[in-house]
Formats: structure tokens, sequence, C-alpha cells
């Protein structure tokens, strides 16, 4: 049996079962040893059961033995966000109000995660409401620092080797941010790939779920098992999905071309964080177009606050009326803010998402993809926020898919991400030109 | 452009697309056209709408061209059952009770198809509330006799190359039925596998969706495009489910064991279903065992009516007590039997089934599958109801995946399937067992 399997990502754990030189139970059994051991410091976890994970994988494990189905991620451990429904455990959404809450309903990306094979293994922490307020998880690479957020737990988990695979969600920045403060791939697929029946709605309009994973390969894999069409999110589309495992495998035909936009906001970057941007820009040359963007490209960020500070004061109104005194006080200002949204403000700023949508549509005709930071820089120190979520405001209101790779070392030694932003619903194309930039840049490295 | 593409089957249809060969509109007008001058006489179709068909087909078009994600069913024709949910198409589920009844809600297995790119095609005809009482589909080789039922519609469009596909249901025999009278493929993989929520309900115990095609990779892809867990019906199974392209396209590692079981009910087989079933039985020679079952075994075909009986009166009450005068004097006599089943007597059958299930659980430890009749011979005239379903009775109550094989012609040259019986969830090695029955057979048919 292979010893600290933990260490594994999940495609090779899968080989490893296949082969038989793993099972579920060891590999889960790994991931619990390495939770206990870390997550004092980490807190990634708001529930876990470990006999409960164990007995999953046990089932996989017969499963397997017995000659039946197995199924994309048999036997492999994932972590959801705690906004995400789960039968048999609590989905808490990171505030008190909602202490203990159970649900017999599951998400339907639960439903899928079940038909994989997948081990849900329990409920990573999410900030509060998935929204503006940090709770307690660390950065793994540092307590001192922030994991980033909203899908806090689902990061750090993954980065500290608690799970090869977490589930999380963004409507502004909530996948990309953490994944690129912790040193993980995060992959957030066009909106509407995956169904967001089940999960906690801050935002009907932005809400988008998302994959993290230690590999590119790995967030591909954990895509393709949970997307589908359902006809109860108002989001999902009733078409076929972009093969995310075949995209990841493919090689670029022709060098990608892709963009870099010179954005107002990019002044907020920090130092480490441009100059190993301008590193990456440097190598790819000849790849990348810098493009000065109109001014309406950077006045979405008002845009996007609006529609979610709106949208969330109407979805969770009944929960802002009765538990005021339970809601923090990071939060109640955006909440104060967003009820003294007008509808015809909010009606105006969904128009203009929809020319957002159709510029990006028409951009993607001329090129491939977009390069852009995933974050700032750096993570801040933990009780300074999540962090700015501004580099992924703009493609995050569009709908579009989004990776981030964690290609640059910042300088406290923390991770920072490099984000691809393609095209809608070729989310399988954006994960070609990422192994082809993650590629590239490993070449560079070594030359 | 390939004339006649009508005749192509799925697999077939789907390959000339990747060429360029052959677009979905081509395909859904050609399919039209056969519709058009055949089913005057066939009367498969209780709702049919050309434009919303090739509606469909030039988006799938479309998306094809445009380089967008195509599915496993990518521009393919597939006709449902009038029992299962369809947005935009009335479910009128053969009785005037709902007549034009429209529901905003699709089956799940309806969004299954849209994510993989089907074309619903339309309703195929069902007998009254899919139970006894037929309706006015005739079968396509000899518009004097019965196509089977309940998936009456279903089975007779694919056998007239109306469609290359077409979904049914089975609570005793109504999917390898009348593929068996229709000389298609049927398939019921094992119950659980695909969901039956916003499928007209008739026994939640025993109610199964199935696949028509003309090929038996056909039926394995279709299946594999609805399968999937759903939490909302009890029947669906939080497990992996076999892939059943890979089971048909496998060979067998040795020449598989089968059993033939002598049960009483076989004396109801004509001639020609008899000879036909020995003669095969003799090109198999020792790869059949032939067994006398225990009495209990038919004794299962009381159990399989009691549950049946019970529980549609149980779910339709409601149906059955506003509008009497309308449903069909075939259905009132096994209403009023329906109604004086005790609770008691329920129960104690369900508890039957139960150990019918546990009996076929040992019994393939020991044996590949069973071979059987799919009908007593050849179907009856129209007018005569839709045939014997008792072939099916005890596979069928016990969840087990079926498959019929069209290899036999009776006295009036109308078709006669053959039946294999598989090992729950080994639907897969159920496929693989029934391909290599067809090519023994062709292959002694050759020499």
């Amino acid at each position: 049996m292979i010893k600290d399997s933990y260490t594994l990502s999940a495609t090779e754990a899968l080989a490893a079962m296949a082969a038989g030189r793993l099972t579920s139970v060891a590999l889960v059994q790994s991931c619990l040893d390495r939770i206990k051991s870390t997550d004092e410091a980490i807190k990634a976890w708001a529930f876990l059961d470990p006999d409960a994970a164990l007995a999953q994988a046990a089932e996989c494990d017969r499963l397997r033995k017995a000659g039946m189905a197995l199924g994309p991620l048999h036997g492999i451990p994932v972590g959801l966000k705690d906004i995400i429904d789960t039968a048999k455990m609590p989905t808490q959404r990171g505030t008190p109000i909602f202490a203990g809450r159970e649900t017999d309903n599951v998400a339907r990306l639960v439903e899928h995660l079940r038909e994989s094979g997948a081990v849900i293994m329990g409920k990573t922490v999410t900030t509060e409401l998935a929204f503006v307020h940090a709770n307690e998880t660390r950065n793994p690479h540092n307590a001192n620092y922030s994991p980033g957020g909203s899908s806090s737990g689902s990061a750090a988990a993954v980065a500290a080797f608690h799970v090869p695979l977490a589930i999380g969600t963004q409507t502004n920045g909530s996948v990309i941010r953490p994944a690129s403060f912790c040193g993980t791939f995060g992959f957030k697929p066009t909106r509407g790939v995956i169904s967001r029946t089940g999960v906690l709605q801050t935002s009907v309009s932005l809400d988008q779920v998302g994959c993290f994973g230690r590999t590119l390969a790995d967030t591909a894999l954990l895509t393709d098992a949970i997307a589908g069409y359902d006809q109860r999110d108002p989001a999902s589309f009733a078409r076929p999905r972009p093969d995310m495992s075949v995209g990841v495998a493919a090689d670029v035909p022709v060098p990608p071309d892709l963009v870099w936009f010179e954005l107002p906001f990019n002044d907020r970057l920090s130092e480490a964080a441009l100059t190993g941007l301008e590193a990456v820009l440097d190598i790819l040359g000849p790849q990348v177009t810098r493009m000065q963007p109109a001014e309406t490209l950077s006045n979405l960020v008002a845009v996007q606050a609006r529609i979610h500070e709106y949208e969330i004061c109407q979805h969770q109104a009944e929960v802002f009326d009765q538990h005021w005194d339970q809601i923090s006080d990071t939060l109640k200002p955006v909440i104060t803010r967003g009820r003294q949204i007008t509808h015809t403000e909010y009606e105006d700023a969904l128009d203009v998402k929809v020319s957002a949508e159709a510029f990006f549509a028409d951009f993607f005709v001329e090129f491939d993809g977009i390069i852009a930071p995933s974050a700032a820089g750096e993570a801040p120190l933990f009780g300074n926020g999540t962090g700015d979520p501004i580099f992924c405001t703009l493609w995050t209101l569009a709908g579009l898919p989004c990776v981030t790779l964690p290609l640059l070392v910042g300088e406290t030694d923390l991770p920072i991400g490099v984000q691809l932003i393609g095209p809608a619903e070729k989310d399988d194309r954006l994960l070609r030109t990422a192994r082809w930039l993650q590629t590239e840049l490993v070449q560079a490295a070594g030359s």
C-alpha cells in the first residue's frame, strides 16, 4: 500500500486504486490523519465525520472488489464548501444563524458526486454567507495569513493536502482568489455548467460553482463529474457541456493569442505580483497583446457590486430581517448599501451585464484568452479581510470560464496565481490554453 | 448528403455527422418525411411538432459548426413515451383525462437528453395510463397486428424507422414485449439506473425506464445518456452506474453460462416461438443449463400483479375517483381488483419481492445470465390486447436488467425476440453477453 497517499493528486490516486496499490479506505484514512495533524492550525473544516467518510470509502472499495460499476471519482475524497447542501451533514453557511442547520436534500452537484463514486469528506469553512466576513480558516502556507475567501476552507484544504479535490463558489472572486492565495489550481467554469440547486443563493445572476485541485487535470476531472443541465437553476443551459478532461489533455494546434488588459486597477498589484506577471508576459512574448480597454470595462466593477448587493438583499431578506443582530459588522454596511439600490438601478446594471457578455462574445472571436492577475498579490494578513476580488470581477460578471495557476511567489514566500480567462462555453479550450501556459513557463524556468 | 438517413442507426448517424456527411436538420427532416409517409397507418405518435424538432436540429448543427461542445446524442432525434413530462409538448398519458395536459417541468431523463444534445422528436403513443388498454398504434410490420404495449408508439416508431431511438417504461413487460413484437432491440436496465422523476407513476416499486433501438449499441448509447442518480426517485441509487457502451463493445472473456428455466407458463409459447427458442438453445449447446425452478418462482407472477394493482390504485386514486367514466372498460376491472387488495396483502407481496431479489443475487454468483422468451410469440391481432407480459414479470419484479434481441420470426412473418436477463447493476455484463449471443447466432445462421 502507498504511504502518505494524501499527497497524491486525484488522478494519481485513481490510477493507484485501479492498479490495486491503494484502497479508498487507505486514502481517506491518510487524508484524515493529515487533517488531524494540521487542521488545528489551519481550521479548514466546518464539519468532519471521520467514521462516515471511512464508511463511504469502504463501500467504494467493496464495489470495486465486487466488480461493480466504478465512477470517474471512485473512492476519491472531496471537500464541499459549507453552503452546499449535503444530507447527513450540517450546512451552516459560515454564520451562527444557521448553526446546526440540516436538510434531507442534497445539492444537484452532490447527486453527481455520489454517482461518480466520490467520498463526501466533509464541509469546508466559508466566509459568513459566502460574502465579505472571514471565518476562522488560516492560510496553510503561513497561519498568520488569510486563505482568501469566500471559499476559504476549500482552498486551504486542498493546499494543505487534506483532500485532493474541493468545491467552492464564486460570485465575484471567491474561487480564483483563495486558490491564488493558497497556491492551488482553481477552475470556475462558464456560468451554468454546474447546477446551483441546493447551494446557498447569494446572487442568482452571479453565483457560480468552481473547483480546487493541486493539478489542472484534477480540476477538469471534478468539473466533468459535477457538470450537468438542471432546469431548476435559471443559469443552467440545456446544451452539451465541454469535456474538460479532453480539453486539459489536448495540445494547442498553434500557440494561442492572449490579451493583457491595462486596467486602471492594475495599480493595486503588489510589486512581486507585478514583477512576476511581467516576467510571464516577457516569456510569452508575441503571444500576448497588451491592450488599453475602453473605460466602460473597468466600470463593470461597480455594476457587479450593484447586482451582487441588490440580489443578496432580495434573496436573504428574511435572514437579514430576522437575524440582524447575528450579522457581522463587516457585512452589515454592505447590506445597508444593498438595500438602498433601487430596482431601476439594479435593472440598469443587469442591462450593462448583458452588454458585457456581448462584448466578450465578440472579443473572443479574435483572441483565445485573457491573461490577468488572479489577485492583487500575496494573501493579506489574517484579520485583514480575505483580499481584493477586483481582478476576478469582470470575468465573473460576464460568466466567463476562469482558471488560476499557482505560478508565482511573493515577498513572503506565499503563492501568487496567474489567471486565464476564456470564451463562454469553451472551457475545454481554456484548459488547453492553461496547460500550454504551464508548459511554456516550466520550460522557460528550466532553460 | 446521405439519402434516406432515416435508415441509419444513431451510432451511424453520429459518425456521418462527425464526418460532415450529414446534418441534424437533414436527419430529422428525413425522419419527419418517413413519419409523414407511414404514420397514417402506424399511428405511433401522440404529439409531433415538425417545426420544433427542426429548430432543435438546426441549433445542434449551429453548435457543431461553431465548435461548441457536442453531446453523446448530438443531433439525434429521440421519441418519448407519452407519460414522460416534456416541456413545450403535451404529455397526455394515453387517456382523454389528460388530453392537452402540459407542464413546465421536464422529466429528469429529459434534462439528460437535452445536455446530451438529443433532439426531442415528439411523444409516442402509450396505452391508457401505461397499463392494459391499447390505444391506436399498429404494428409496423403488419397493421392488422398490435405493436404490444404499454410503450406501443416507442417500439413502433423505432421499428418503422421514424426515429433511431425511443424511450419507454416497463412495470411488467412494457419495453421488452413491444420490442419483441416490433422487431427492435429493447433494453430495460437495472431498476434505479434511470430516474423516473417526471414520469407518470403507476407503481413506485415496479416502474422502470427502458430504451428502444435498432442496434444493441444504440440502446446502450441512449441508456448511458439518460442514466443518473436522482434523490427524488426512491428507486434511484447513489452509486456509479455501469458504462453500457463499454459493456456492449466488450468481448466475453469466456463463453457465458446461461440458464433456461422450465417455467409452467412456458406452455403459453406459440409453436414458432418454442421452435425458434429450442433452435437457439441447440446452437448454444452446453452454454445453457436447463433448470426446473422451485414453484415459488412462478408464484412471483401473482406477487407482481398484487403490487402493481395496489400501487396504481394508491398513486392514481384521485384520477380514478374523479374520472371513472373516462376510464376504459379494460382498465376498470383491474382497478376494482386493485382496490380490494389489503395493505397487509400488499406488504406481504413486497416481502416476497425482497426475497426474490435476494434469490437472484445468489443465483447470479453461479450464472452469467438467463435466456428466456421475450413474449409468448408473435404480436396479437390489433384489438386483441397488447399481449401477455408474463415472460417479463419475474425479472421486472426483481429489478433485473433485461434485453430483447430480434432473432426469430413467427408464423405470420412477424418478429419474435429472445430475452436475456442479468444480475442487478451489471448491465454492462448483460450487454456484453447479449452481443456474444447475437454473434453466435449470426455465425450459426451463416454456417
